[in-house]
This record gives structure tokens, C-alpha cells and sequence, in this order.
């Protein structure tokens, strides 16, 4: 295990250590907004393997395999999904090791929202086969609540620890002392504020269904884990991003286009679902009620 | 101004901003131990420009000149100097600058020792010309005794500034905001520390001086600013190492062999002024004994 400011700085770090010019790396679509420079500082290229609200965002093996070549270095994976929620079953991801491990194809997988996610949410690190493959990445942001103190890790293999050693001696030259002492306090003494976090998420999660159940055309996702929701309105005859800015000065509801997260973003919006229940329960009638008048 | 994880993380990120494959760094050595992997990571190679004890480890611009080729992308000056403890004067700063401007070259300033170096010391920001094409690296580090809060900055012309933006937005998502609130609190409100520390520092240069005045053979160098003294003993018939494990052996005293700064530091020790007096003076003393007995 080796220790990072956050998980951004410990992707970063992975990104540096495992990849060269010329290299491929594949990355389920939409992805996270950091991921294409995460890719590219390293020197490789992004392949992109868009995934569909209709499949529930799901990755297909065969379009995976099919996207693989003999530049591919690593894939990189994020379940549950920033932004669409999506969470990779243990069947997927046993696949997706075996096929890396034939192919020799390393294994990213960010997991940062691992400690909040539901109930069948599975880390890389419990299939079989994906220890000397697979890099592992988390934080306490979400865990915790503790975004702002920047401190991640990578569990990873042990040679590339040694690289990540070396790394963090000229990249930062370590973590402060007293942020390592509140992340391992955090980490030894508080399993709640997980749990609470994944209540108010899940009942969060039911509260925008079952308010926007009554939805024609656009379509809602909520199924998965993560802090959100998307909205599927490819069926509207309006951008996301028009959507978003006509949501926000006639209904006073902010949520983000996915037009960031990569092409497959567009036309979906990302709702968030860090609300308390009152607030969630009024931005979903709210967001109904303006899907309603763009289709009047 | 951009702010990172430290001095060692601006210079990472001045790395990684300015640097192409095939670039060259000239750096002055000796020199600070992370500098040629800081150097190497952004892809340069890095291009030692020896200086040597006899003339205070001063940077010869004769040298400098006849060092830089047609892919000289920077030099990175270090004063004072880390180990060397090298204060460079206006005149050779404002010949470094020309030199600089006339070839198009960057200037990176490592200046963490700034705020308790000697009174003579001047920063590269002051000397004419060098606005556009320097990069002057300093934290809190040594001057609020902050080493272990990880904050420091760049100070650089704004072009470059737009890219340390993008690249802390992948590298680290930014700092903690505590620790950005206990560095801005402590430069507005504690400019003594940094008298403090400065003052200390340099009565131990004193009392390291006199102490080892009487002292044949090995030459004991404590001009300029820093926190550290050069003891060089290249002509005693012994390496730097050997010296260092025998003195802590047989005196208890700890000090470092300069080897790991570059081939200039062999047959050079790095003893460190972070003592109260009455150490500094018992460590003298027995660093004395210990050239005596093997001379003897």
C-alpha cells in the first residue's frame, strides 16, 4: 500500500509509474472528467469504451475484447461509476481479470466509492486472479466525509510500490503527519459515517424513482450505487446543457450535464443525490415538472 | 502564484510544465539529492556544472556559459545551497539572468533557504530581466518550521501559471484548506521565527568556525547562509563514508557524506547547524578530535 494526496494524486501517481508513450489505456464512457489528462500525463492514449443508460451502463466483455490491442497497457475501471452509478457485478469483473490476465493487461480500478456503495458492490481485489494485475485506489473523501484532506492510497503489487516509493520521494516528499494520524484514527474508529452516508444515498435513490416515476420520454437511472442519478433526456429535443440552465433559472434546480464525462454523455444529466430528503424530494418534482413543460 | 504540496512539489510540477524529452537542465553541484530524478521526470537530462570548495562553491559564469548547448531549456540554482550552503551574490545573479534572457533560457529558483539566509541574500525575483523567465520555489518549510505541513509555491509568469492550474487539477485536486489557512496565518503573523532560526543558525556557523580553526589538512567551509557546514577532507587518505561510520562510532556524532549531491561532493561531509549551542560546540569539538586522530 503506498499513501497519496487523495485518490486524484494516487491515479496520477499509477498513471506515471505504469504507463509509457504509445500505450493504450481503456476506460468505460462516461468517466470520470479527470480521466482523459490522468491518461495522457502518462504518456498513453485514451481509448474510450462507451457504455449505455440502457444497459444500465453496463461494460460488454465483447466490446471490451474487441477494443483491446497489442498497445493496451491497462484498463481503467470505476464501479460504483462517476457519474453514472453504474456497480460491476463480481461475474463482470471476474471476466474482465480473466481476459487482462490473458492478455496481460494491467487492471485500474478506482474505487473511491467502495465504503458507501450498495450491498452487492464488489472490489478488484476480492476476484480471483486480480492481485498481481490490479491497482486499487480509495480515499476517505466519501468514506469519511473527509474530501478536503486530501489522503488516498493505491494497494497495488509490491514492485510497483517501490516505483510509487521513488515517485512520492520527488512528487511531494510524503503526506502530512498529522493528516496520515486523522485518516487511520477515521478509518480505525468510524465504520457509521459510511453506512449513514449509504442510507441517505439509497433512500435518496427511491425518493427521485418514486417521484419521477411518472416520467414519458425522458428516462431516469437510478439503479447502481454513488452519489448520483441520471437523467436520460436523448429524447427531448433540447441539449443537456439547455436543459440544465432552463432547469436552474425556472425551477432553481442545478444538476450537471454529462457532457464532460465523455461523448456518451450527451444528452444525460447528472443528478446529485447529497440532499437531505426534503430538499431531494422537491428538486425531483421540480425536475419532473420542467421534463413535463419542455415536452408541452 | 500557484501553491502545491511543498517546494519538492512545485519543482516536480515546474518539471513536468516546462520539461520535453531532449531538454536539458544545467544544475550546480553539488547539489540537493532529489533534483537530477526532479529533472529526469519531466524528460530533460540533466547537466551538472561542478563547483568546488576553494572558490566557495560559487558558480563560475565562464562555465555556465560554455555549458549551455542549443537544447539548454533551464537552469536550476539553489541558493542558499543545499549542501553547500552557496549564497549567490547580485552581481552573479544579474550575469546568470542576462546570460539566461540572451539564450532564451528558463531560471528556476529554489530559494527555501530565503527567509533565513544571511542579510547579503538576494532572490532572483529582485534582479533585473528576470520577471519573465524565472520560476523562484520557496514554502514554509524552514521559515515557519512548517516542514511537515507540505505547503509551498511557484512564483512564475502567468502563461506557466495557467498550466500548474491543469496540472494540479489531475495531480492533486489542491490542498488541504487547513493547511493553506496555518501557512497564510503564519506569514502575515510570524516574521520571527525565521530571525530566530537565521540568528541560531548563524552563531553555530560561528561557533563551528572557531572551534575548528585550529585544524590542519581538512577544511572546514561555513560561508553563506543555509543550515548546513561543509567539512572537506579530501585530502585526508579516507572517503567521505568511511569518515562519517568511523566518526559515529567512535564520537557519537552524525554527520553526512556529500556523495549523494553529485561527484563534486565526494571527500565532502554536510554537517548540519540545527543545534543549541552547546551541542554544536561538543560536535565540533569531536569532529576536531576525530580529523586529529586521523591525521594522527
Amino acid at each position: 500500500m503506498s499513501v497519496f494526496s487523495g485518490a486524484q494524486n494516487a491515479l496520477f501517481a499509477t498513471s506515471l509509474c505504469l504507463l509509457e508513450h504509445g500505450d493504450e489505456v481503456i476506460v468505460p464512457e462516461p468517466y470520470y472528467a479527470t480521466y482523459p489528462a490522468s491518461v495522457r500525463l502518462g504518456g498513453a492514449d485514451m481509448v474510450s469504451l462507451p457504455t449505455d443508460v440502457g444497459s444500465g451502463f453496463q461494460i460488454s466483455i465483447e466490446a471490451l475484447e474487441k477494443a483491446l490491442t497489442a498497445r493496451t497497457r491497462a484498463v481503467l475501471l470505476n464501479s460504483p461509476n462517476n457519474p453514472t452509478g453504474a456497480v460491476y457485478s463480481r461475474q463482470l469483473l471476474q471476466s474482465i481479470v480473466d481476459l487482462c490476465r490473458a492478455r496481460d493487461i494491467w487492471l485500474i480500478s478506482d474505487e473511491v466509492y467502495a465504503e458507501i456503495a450498495p450491498e452487492d458492490f464488489v472490489g478488484i481485489g476480492s476476484i480471483d486472479g486480480a492481485g498481481d494485475i490490479s491497482i486499487t485506489i480509495s480515499s476517505v473523501s466519501k468514506s469519511h466525509r473527509m474530501t478536503g484532506w486530501r489522503c488516498g492510497w493505491t494497494i497495488a503489487p509490491r514492485p510497483l510500490n517501490r516505483h510509487f516509493y521513488n515517485l512520492n520521494m520527488c512528487m511531494a516528499y510524503g503526506l502530512p503527519p498529522f493528516t496520515q494520524d486523522a485518516a487511520a484514527y477515521a478509518l480505525e474508529s468510524d465504520t457509521e459515517t459510511a453506512l449513514l452516508v449509504r442510507e441517505r444515498l439509497s433512500r435518496n435513490r427511491q425518493i427521485i424513482a418514486d417521484e419521477m416515476a411518472d416520467m414519458n420520454t425522458a428516462r431516469l437511472h437510478t439503479d447502481g450505487g454513488g452519489m448520483f442519478a441520471v437523467l436520460d433526456i436523448r429524447a427531448l429535443d433540447m441539449s443537456s446543457s439547455d436543459f440544465a440552465w432552463n432547469l436552474l433559472a425556472t425551477q432553481n434546480v442545478s444538476v450537471l450535464p454529462c457532457d464532460g464525462f465523455g461523448p456518451s454523455g450527451r444528452g444525460l444529466l447528472r443528478i446529485s443525490l447529497c440532499l437531505n430528503e426534503d430538499t431531494m424530494r422537491t428538486a425531483a418534482r421540480r425536475i419532473l415538472a420542467h421534463v413535463k413543460q419542455v415536452l408541452a
